[in-house]
């Protein structure tokens, strides 16, 4: 299977090159990028030196006819731009940018600010998370991958919400994530001296996510959900963090939890509950998860305060974005999910 | 006036000493520590090499007559069981551990897991926050400094739960610390390959601060308050964030935020209020008052979810244990409330 | 092939089992742990979690007819107590200490502090730097793995000592490590408020990786070789860059030093050599090794001071240690040097 | 006394201002920005704010009559275009800059690419090292601040090149700093995600500060000393660490090296020798002087190589830029050399 990427020279671009080199069933056919165009992929991603000698062409590209599949690695506003002369190529393609993840058009209004310039595609994508959409996602020609924050609260709210356990309108979803998560461009915001140590509630109210979190959920349950999500920066370069506090609308025991969770995920190999008593490792931390596709999910009833804690933690740039894109290929193209994805967590890193 | 500090070679003790020794109107007299008797402070606090010669005493100590003040930085357990023969020599104390901050000896065996010994001394001791309690402190003899995490909760909250604005049963306190909160004694928790770059959540529920906010705001209110804490330790070494989600019980304009935050501030030297537009401390960040006193404190209003969110940040070591100690004993000896305390935060660091 | 592990709790023994749950031509047997006998491994590397099943054993071991390879992963003094009655049984072994790294036995003595309990086994292993003795690997029933500062010192210096082209008294290694090079026991030196942010020299003189160097340098120019080694201990987890400052003793060209190094390292698939005149990866840092099992390696000439310095870097963990103990282990078994071993970097992390 | 800054909004400028607010006998007359003019002060520096309502004016500044000290904060080549003219008021000034450093005019031409504008003023300008040119700066006008690792390594060296105990053609200077003195301008080079967790040699041969450290050691001892310098980047926000490895061109034990720094430091206020047993201070390390003035010196005989390694820990923006230039300020005023200098260095952070 030949691949290519269109926006290769950013992080999640970066990832995508890292996972398909390694990949025992794709080939990795090209890499774009407007700026380093003709620079080897080695020099901006200097990880893959010694391992690929590819170099990146312009985004100016006609497909190939051998290429059998895209991913589009572009920032929000720019992928709408490229996808629908793509798609009428019939070539399948994974969009890792926000603008098809939204079934409703005015969303984009809302929450991006933007009106979208082609909401006849936005029924044809299909939102990839493969614990949720397995079936759509094989049978789609299109997928949107979810943002980094959104599909690691998702998967770890949505057993809860199906089940109808939760007040839905009082769901907090406190997010933390490493410096990676806002690309690769220098600010202030990013530099060092300013970046290194900060606990930095950047987006308290109104994050993008929220949308998307909240039409996943509703699907989930029938129901309107509402979230209430913050962001915070904190010190590690990858991974995410949700804590998700909920309200109980009926009682439970730990033990239930652990049947609801391990039903809902029978079928879903990057899914790990973590609950020990003791080691380093009780509840979810990114930490463990670095470097690979692995969301891992726990919680903790909270009796004094009629409370349930939900708590997950991805790799931002995996689970959150290049691990999922490939696990969608894997399964648009029949592939074992996991192919290329079965690399452990570097731990301690 | 003559100060000695019982318990001094944690981390909050070398933290009464760092200021203690910049503090003009203090002379320190003593420092004690079971461990260390007869070594030289600066061989355990190593950033007070050249700037001290004291050497550790051990706790069995007979109070001089000459002294006027003691901080006791005891574990807690222990500092029960030294404080009541020394109050009754009358000296001023400040305690910084658990053991003297709860009204309801219940609340001990509840949250601490023992019954209090000495119930009877409980309603002698004010709540160390000087923000709420200033003419308490000033009057009184003992003083028990709060939680770290609870005194920034704390002050985030006040003046909402105060004017009713939110929901009681709704509270969520999303709090991150750093490593020094762990004190200094070395665990596989705070090993560094297995601390750094964490986003733990160590204690989703029960944490035992939880009490100590509760106490607090339903003070206030006159009302119960029902506080849902859920504690993590993120990669820095020093500083709090606690995100405080909230919900609107009534509707209410930023403008109106800011006029009731600064009443309620307006003779509290060391709350800063902080919402800016741009630059890089649009929100509060531990990362700004490392090594002051301050607590910074912010919030932003959620119109989506009918949320408000609070934000505060603090020193744990500062705000949140040392500098709150020596501001209590400012106040408790007529002194300016500022005296020793002065110092900017360093940045960046 | 089957393979066992003895010592597998520490990080050296966490990043074997990582790489061997990998390897398309190991089997893991068994891992052995005095600790944590019976316990999951996942518990105490938690990113193995959900990849294996495998608990750890007790030391005591007869090793099983079916195992055809053990790793030793004691601490120094511990495998040459075990390493004798292993050997006998025909296993092929590759050991992680330094008990079977020295020539001289008397080496023991002075850099160890003990008098080596079998003397007559160090001729039979061999220093396992397939850069250096890969024939020799390869025949070989028993290597001794080197010191992590050790290998990646070496191999930036062997082809300049080689050649004649420096002094070999003036050799000076500046050494930089991260954290997990102190392993997982937990200490004040390793707690993380203490540890995080240091450029602590910790062994300013007299680290016993010294000797190492020197015997493999003296080895390569038939002359002896004074080594100047300072070990500094660094702020990430991973990680050694050696800076290793040499003085010319006659006049060469960046574009020979090319040369020389391509030539030296003609066959060794994990050596990089890095020199780019833009971009984030100019010299070697270990930052862009992490996880892999390169050695990346460059050079500057200072003409001001007729110096030249050469720099190496390496994951201490990986190319220091379970790396290169796996690709002795495919050189034994005369497997591709690469097996198991291809995985990129993970960047940025 | 009155006092101005010119340049004050990088980091050098913020430690400036954050020093003369607590400043016992300094007044801060004004603070001057290109870029933020019109700005309040606590927007760039956060530490800052609650501290101090200054706002940033622009360079164009005629000096006010009654300002009796400038401080100049400029990048290099831009602080000689403006220096001249200051100088000619009368006011006292201490540049940070590399403007005036240098005696030989040529050096600049040679180290820093551009011919120098004012050779006449070199002579006048004393270089800012109060360890050895107090009377000196006690007796000028103006005074050039020296280079945060010259400065380091000058003072762990100037001792042993003094007396003539190495050798002076092999002098490594092998210095670790942190991202704040890359200074506040975001490059790919300092973005968080790339620039944690490094340990980079940005500058293997060739950096600008090896000729003020040859200048100032070939001063003191009256030969001409070679320098070897090589700087790395490391991963805390402050600190430098300089190891110096030198070879003894003659035998001496421990006892007469401490005589030898005591004697040569026995009226320098900031020098702390440091040389512990245990504990963990036991060699100079950046993380104990964080935010104070210290320059911590200690040294190691390393018999095995001949070899006398001197190591020095300084604060690069205190003792290394803004701390040393306010000492200078105190001593060209007949001030106590300590005066606003006195704060400890804050730890754990």
């Amino acid at each position: 299977m030949k691949v290519g990427i269109i926006g290769a020279s950013g992080y999640v671009g970066g990832e995508l090159l890292r996972i398909l080199i390694g990949h025992p069933n794709a080939q990795l056919s090209f890499a774009t990028s407007r700026r380093y165009a003709g620079e080897y992929v080695y020099r901006i991603h200097p990880n893959l030196r010694g391992l690929t000698t590819l170099q990146f062409e312009d985004h100016k590209i006609s497909i190939q006819e051998d290429c059998d599949f895209v991913f589009v690695a572009l920032p929000h506003g720019e992928s709408v731009k490229i996808i629908p002369q793509l798609a009428q190529t019939g070539v399948k393609i994974v969009d890792l940018s926000a603008d098809f993840r939204l079934k409703n058009p005015e969303d984009y209004n809302r929450w991006y600010g933007y009106t979208h310039l082609h909401p006849d595609l936005l029924p044809k994508f299909v939102y990839g998370v493969p614990e949720l959409h397995h079936d759509q996602i094989k049978n789609s020609q299109l997928v949107a991958c979810p943002g980094c924050m959104a599909v690691t609260a998702i998967l770890a709210l949505a057993p809860v919400v199906q089940s109808g356990l939760i007040e839905n309108a009082h769901i907090v979803v406190d997010a933390k994530i490493g410096s990676s998560g806002a690309g690769e461009k220098p600010t202030i915001a990013t530099h060092h001296a300013e970046r290194a140590g900060v606990v930095r509630p950047y987006k308290p109210a109104g994050h993008r996510h929220t949308v998307e979190i909240e039409q996943e959920l509703s699907l989930l349950t029938g129901n309107s959900v509402r979230i209430s999500l913050s962001a915070h920066a904190v010190g590690m370069v990858r991974g995410i963090l949700c804590t998700c506090h909920t309200f109980l609308s009926k009682g439970i025991e730990i033990q239930d939890l652990w049947k609801m969770f391990r039903k809902f995920y029978s079928s879903s190999p990057f899914i790990r509950l973590i609950r020990d008593v003791k080691g380093i490792h009780k509840f979810p931390d990114p930490k463990f998860v670095i470097g690979s596709n692995f969301c891992d999910i726990g919680f903790e009833i909270d009796n004094h305060a009629e409370r349930l804690v939900l708590l997950s933690a991805s790799d931002n740039l995996m689970k959150g974005a290049a691990g999922s894109a490939v696990q969608c290929m894997n399964i648009m193209f029949g592939l074992d999910e996991t192919s290329g994805l079965r690399s452990p967590a570097i731990h301690p890193v």
